[in-house]
């Protein structure tokens, strides 16, 4: 059966998966980026973007998984930019340029409606604003088989985690403190709702840990 | 200069230093001794407790500096024991019976005053209850030069973030997730305080994190 998967979501060590104040300059918030070193320089990362090279190891082997088997995307709106509010016009288009990364079907949770957005390398946007179950049944359409992705943010994830619909969390601890900003664990209670960390391997760069439950 | 360190201090993925509902038969609250798996197979926690054997390598030689160097310790009057509000009487000698693993001036914050209780192998608790600064200037001077180890639990360590008076912060971040309880980092912002993360050691056990100032 198709599961909805968080995957390679950072958090710092003091919790939190996003820096504060998001912004043009700072999508992951002040100090977000710094979640993501243990990412940024896997081959997987770099083939995502069309480049050549990066590392090979256990961050790469989770990054790998991370896009494996993954037939559709749900993003909260600030994942998909920094616009607040009803979409003023068509110009932003995500944060990832004309070929974004993720060459699927993709949907963006928002309240303001918007036409679907067809990007190059066959990444479609659509904007959901009849909720997270609808969103997620209509992901589940589109990944025809295949497991849907939950990208973030932290926001998002607790939607879907109070509400009993994630099937698994991987999660990349990164050995940084951000002090404030988003906190992934906060007023969310995992193991009363079943989740337990099924499975534990730490890198160099980051602690990669899968919580997972076993009903459904 | 003496420090004070707190170390070998185990948080749960989520973030939770101990479990909920502290009592006696839970000293660490339900669910707290999963914290401490990496530590309670070590030699050194084996040693302290007058045993053979255990385990060596990186979990171990995180035990092992967590009591080098040490001449004084200060607990939370919790991690003293469960008894709550004035002493009833001198029964209550802490959760390690007669011979303590100090081995050395302990000094137990607490609001109700009580005599110092001298245990074997040469623990001494002492009972302060002039608040987290007294507690310090008295712990720096039983240690004679040597550094003061903060053992907790949360509201402690806490307490002496918040004044700004931790030099240094061993975490052992544990594969487990609580729930609830106390948690370390709720309503701290430590890089702020000018901590940040200098080192990081994952074993298959835990990830371990030291956290220090430059300045003091």
């Amino acid at each position: 059966m198709p599961k909805l998967r968080v995957q390679c979501f950072a958090v710092s060590l003091d919790g939190y998966g996003a820096g504060p104040s998001q912004s043009l300059e700072n999508p992951l918030g002040v100090g977000g980026m710094k979640l993501h070193e243990w990412f940024v320089t896997t081959r997987t990362f770099r083939q995502m973007f069309g480049q050549e090279g990066g590392e090979t190891g256990i961050d790469n082997d989770f990054a790998a998984r991370g896009i494996a088997n993954v037939g559709a995307w749900i993003l909260g709106r600030n994942m998909f930019g920094p616009v607040r509010g009803p979409w003023p016009n068509d110009e932003w288009k995500g944060w990832w340029g004309a070929n974004p990364p993720y060459h699927c079907d993709v949907f963006v949770l928002t309240h303001h409606p918007r036409d679907p957005l067809r990007m190059e390398g066959g990444t479609m946007f659509h904007f959901v604003t009849e909720g997270i179950e609808t969103a997620l049944n209509r992901a589940m359409e589109a990944a025809k088989g295949k497991d849907v992705r939950l990208g973030g943010g932290v926001a998002t994830i607790q939607q879907y985690l109070r509400a009993g619909l994630v099937d698994e969390l991987h999660l990349a601890v990164s050995p940084v403190l951000l002090g404030a900003g988003e906190a992934l664990f906060q007023g969310v209670d995992l193991p009363s709702q079943g989740y337990r960390c099924v499975e534990h391997t730490p890198s160099p760069k980051a602690t990669h840990v899968i919580l997972a439950r076993s009903e459904r």
